[in-house]
């Protein structure tokens, strides 16, 4: 048996992407063609992972930034020996196997996050890398490097493109993330054909701008040049670096290489068997030869260098108990033991002190009661600190070197906090929580979804949440926002009335494993609710009987979120004086109160009674579902206006009249 | 009377500021008091404008892209001359006053877009400049610059920390916008604070990097300096000039000038008194002297530049018949007036011809047989035009140099891609359709809510519209975009079912003057639906009735919109073999059917009839305020999968079986 040539490794990821995506009729070819031999020095040579253990918490985190190229992960992670069998491969873009198009979390192991939408992974990158750093700063002690791991990314001319690009970039220059390593697929060609006619950047000029090492015309088709740039981007430890690969995108092709034609679309049967020969690659789709399958050995390696920390950790562990245990603790995701205790204590000392505050400022307290307990809480804003009220009295600066650092300053970057938040949850060791007023909500919403879709434990809060927020105007009022995102799948919205239920809703996300919260607040101040502690427990289920007329049965009801519940139940007050007798249900996160037991629901919304009057500050149509043809809804299906609150409240009628008029139209 | 000096001129811009603000009791005087010397020299010495006529098509366009410096450019337009009388300025952020928070198209003569959201409007005024730039080229003939302005913004730290601005800072350097010139207020504050923390980009750099022209650390409030730097970036024509003015952010003021309380709140009574002696204003809130008046008198000079123009105009017109008539026209925003016959004949063919094709494909029909009778279209996709079939025959890139140039090759920007769009529409003279797919409306939202708020005639075209995408998995499949995208006020969202409804879908988008328009198309085939004459008519109603049980009446209602209409009529038919009558009522688009007489609408849904199946590869709530509490929908609540499509909606239960199921449940 004769050594494969690193060319024969590369080409081993070729093959497996041309003939999976042949299969599939369907796929991706040529950005694996193109990176293939960058890929290869990289996983073979330089990546610190476990092919038996994807979860091994220290290994180095790989991400494909230019998801597309699906095929490449799935042929490395193949041939490196992670539980990946050739038949999944074979059933590349099928029903149910784990080689989705693009890479998925959960879905297939070594995958580290969800890519596809472009410049996403870049960020969530940068997320990582983060809070390796951080943990590293936390953990880490003389001799004990326990948190010590680099984060690589590939990635395309399509995620340089992208705006989020700028904005992480941008940060991970500011923070200085020397473990985070850039490789630019450099291949001149986007979906549209050569990106001369729309991509003129000196990308280098641009990343140095940024501070950020640029490691400039690396021939990504020589192992010896990449190994040599991997080398200096590993020397600098206090910048980033990104290696700007010069390559050809369907490498090796010979009707297609260099071309658009090779980067969506199956090479064609005539086309893959030009490209066997003139790679010299005989063999049958998807036959790997055992040489070159031995020459793909990272599993065993893997192994020994998980054992090495393994012993280390266990040292460490003697030398410091406590910090061990916090480690293990948060990277596992588990909270500790105390929380759900001290949170519910903390709810119930609220709904006795009845604080009238705005659930911003609700949120605030929230944060200075549960943040002490929470050292993996790690919060920021994109530049409204003082307005989302995300800084609680432990918050300290990432840029300060603290080792308890836990508050980034994101700036102006919406899209790229939250997906630098989707980073820092799958890292592990963190729960972070970002911010920014309802409205913006929009410029990183695709963001929120991949929270949704991955799915991270990724906290997004959202103030000013309506009309509400007064004089700046229609372009910082939201309307549509609250339905938009609650129909986001797997999202929890959740909308409190009061202090207590703005405290809830906090350690519901908290506590939430398997997927994002967002937790809307109010600018303004919100009544407190009156509530026995029953109904204080109920809150945790979305929605619940806020009031009800004693003992006899009810007339109609009303339901409401966030600062419209004292409407309802003012307008309760008022009806009831009329002789009208009206129930009040406070909905603060439909999506829980939708996975409750029927019976549950049925007892907040009994099916008789189909006089419903929903009430929110926010487009009426959403509420259809609660209320149908026979109820009604009062909000608002315009923009808004720049005025003081009370004015918009009034002149778009959302108010207290509204919503009597309403309920007697009905009764 | 003296001459009042160029500060005196700045102060009375500081003064109406801070003044308008302290009477709100809200806003943001620092923006305004640090601009004030620029904003006074560009305004007083170099933008061509006429005040008494904000509508001048060759008028230089003024876009304050950090827009919550609004007081800046109302006091700008007050002291000009235009119609902005004191008493609005007095009720700043009042409603019903023309004063809003942020400034808004439309409302105030004199503004050129809406702006508030960061970063767009450097792409507002990156689409106005573009179209200048093509304009001048189709319109212009020696001797005759008809078209010749400049497009100025002003934008700070949070526009360029936001990714948008990289995306259309890179596309103005590919396009070499010479008449675009940036002002960068370097004033190193954002709201949380000074931004060594969060932006330490070397932004100078960056723009070069994007072909920008730089001039760096221009003193901004040194009139000389500012001069000499506007006169230098007018003098490069092939590239936009980005000039860094370093400011002082509340500027004047003794305890709160260089500091980020002076941004987003009152000075306070105090600190407006102190400023007033620090500058040497001893002038009442809203008193502007006389000399100082007399200073700013542009509107004399505007009328002379416009009458200048007219002149010019006239003799164009002479000499060039055609051309004028056909740019009156077009900046009049009037069709030609054959078009609405020519597509309603072609619609009528199409209905006669029943191709059987998915809508993308329909919908580059449609460009093919409107594009030729429409110079104004300017099209361009987010680097997908093979996907979105945005290229039609007559596409000419607009980096050909031609001068009939149509299209536009946007790159992966697709935020940027659509704010650009709502520039290009603002700045008159042409309709812009962009084009991404619809899950990727997510990355351009907020650009999208603009279009509908400003309001701008874009058209967003969106393909691969649900799980139908296939192969390419979750991240690539719409779920709740649909609901999410029909929820934003003034957007009409059409989701058309066959290529007769795809042709009547652009016709509207084309000929709403009021508002932007979503098409959302298919990336796989569609039956073709039978229609007689009146049911063509139908369409353009946004709902109608497809189908009926001939004379007799129904037992229920099917509800269906875009690739779920031809389940909904294949339903229809195995219903009917079950001796079930079901009517079939198709849908494009909701908001136009919204506006219909409640007697269309009830015609078309009876209110008798309560059995009613909704049918959309989308989430489900958003048909409740259709079907209620007593009807079904069959949609798709979680995310989907990779699988070729067919696989998907047999998995996903969107079937003619599940509505036919639904259906029989409800019978």
């Amino acid at each position: 048996m004769t050594t494969p040539s690193r060319r024969d490794l590369a080409n081993a990821l070729r093959f497996l992407a041309i003939d999976a995506v042949e299969a599939a009729k369907s796929g991706h070819p040529g950005m694996p063609m193109g990176m293939a031999d960058i890929a290869e020095v990289l996983w073979n040579d330089f990546l610190s992972h476990s092919p038996n253990n994807p979860k091994w918490f220290n290994r180095d985190r790989f991400v494909l930034s230019n998801g597309h190229g699906s095929m490449l992960v799935y042929g490395l992670l193949h041939l490196s020996g992670y539980d990946l069998p050739l038949d999944e491969l074979r059933n590349f873009r099928q029903l149910h196997s784990k080689t989705a198009g693009h890479p998925e979390y959960g879905h297939t192991p070594g995958v580290e996050t969800t890519t596809g939408p472009l410049g996403q992974g870049l960020a969530n990158a940068v997320g990582m890398a983060l809070a390796e750093q951080l943990l590293a700063q936390r953990f880490n002690r003389p001799e004990y490097n326990i948190v010590d791991h680099h984060t690589w990314v590939f990635l395309g001319d399509g995620c340089l493109m992208e705006g989020i690009s700028h904005e992480v970039a941008s940060l991970a220059g500011t923070w200085g993330l020397g473990k985070l390593i850039a490789f630019w697929d450099d291949n001149r060609i986007s979906i549209d054909g050569d990106t001369a006619g729309w991509f003129t950047d000196d990308t280098a000029a641009r990343f140095e701008a940024y501070g950020w090492q640029v490691i400039r015309k690396v021939d990504g088709h020589d192992p010896q040049e990449i190994s040599q740039a991997i080398k200096t981007a590993q020397a600098e430890t206090g910048k980033p670096t990104l290696i700007c690969c010069r390559t050809t995108i369907g490498f090796g092709s010979p009707g297609k290489a260099g071309k658009e034609s090779s980067h969506g679309a199956p090479l064609g049967k005539d086309e893959v068997a030009a490209t066997r020969d003139a790679l010299g690659w005989p063999h049958a789709p998807f036959e790997i030869p055992a040489d070159i399958r031995d020459g793909w050995r990272a599993g065993n390696a893997g192994l020994v260098r998980e054992e090495q920390w393994n012993r280390q950790f266990d040292a460490y562990a003697k030398a410091y108990p406590a910090l061990a245990a916090e480690l293990v603790r948060r990277s596992h995701g588990e909270l500790p033991e105390d929380f759900a205790d001290a949170a519910q204590a903390y709810v119930a000392k609220l709904q006795q002190e009845g604080p009238v505050v705005a659930s911003r400022k609700a949120s605030q307290m929230a944060l200075d009661a549960f943040g002490p307990l929470l050292p993996e809480l790690i919060g920021g804003s994109a530049d409204l600190a003082h307005s989302n009220l995300t800084l609680w009295k432990g918050s300290k600066s990432v840029t300060s070197g603290d080792a308890s650092a836990n508050y980034v300053h994101y700036g102006v970057r919406e899209f790229g906090m939250s997906a630098i938040s989707n980073g820092l949850a799958l890292h592990g060791g963190f729960i972070p929580y970002d911010a920014t007023f309802l409205v913006f909500s929009d410029y990183s919403r695709n963001a929120l979804r991949m929270s949704a879709l991955i799915p991270t434990r990724a906290i997004h809060v959202f103030t000013h949440d309506s009309i509400g927020l007064g004089e700046d105007g229609p372009t910082h009022q939201p309307v549509e926002h609250l339905a938009a995102l609650r129909y986001i799948p797997n999202n929890d919205v959740w909308r409190p009335c009061d202090a207590v239920e703005s405290a809830v809703s906090w350690q519901a996300a908290i506590e939430r494993k398997d997927g994002p919260s967002c937790l809307v607040f109010s600018r303004q101040n919100l009544a407190h609710q009156p509530r026995n502690t029953q109904q204080v427990a109920d809150i945790a289920r979305g929605g619940y009987v806020l009031s009800d007329p004693g003992e006899a049965t009810f007339d109609l009801i009303l339901l409401a979120t966030g600062s419209e519940v004292e409407l309802a139940m003012e307008a309760m007050c008022r009806l009831a004086g009329d002789g009208i007798k009206a129930r009040v249900v406070s909905m603060p996160c439909a999506e829980v109160f939708a996975r409750q037991p029927l019976e549950w629901r049925e007892g907040v919304l009994p099916g008789w009674c189909r006089k419903r009057v929903a009430v929110e500050a926010g487009v009426t149509g959403y509420w259809r579902q609660f209320v149908g043809l026979d109820g009604a809804v009062v909000g608002i299906d315009q923009f808004g206006a720049s005025a003081p609150a009370d004015k918009l409240f009034a002149h778009f009628g959302i108010t207290v009249d509204a919503v009597v008029d309403a309920a007697k139209a009905l009764a």
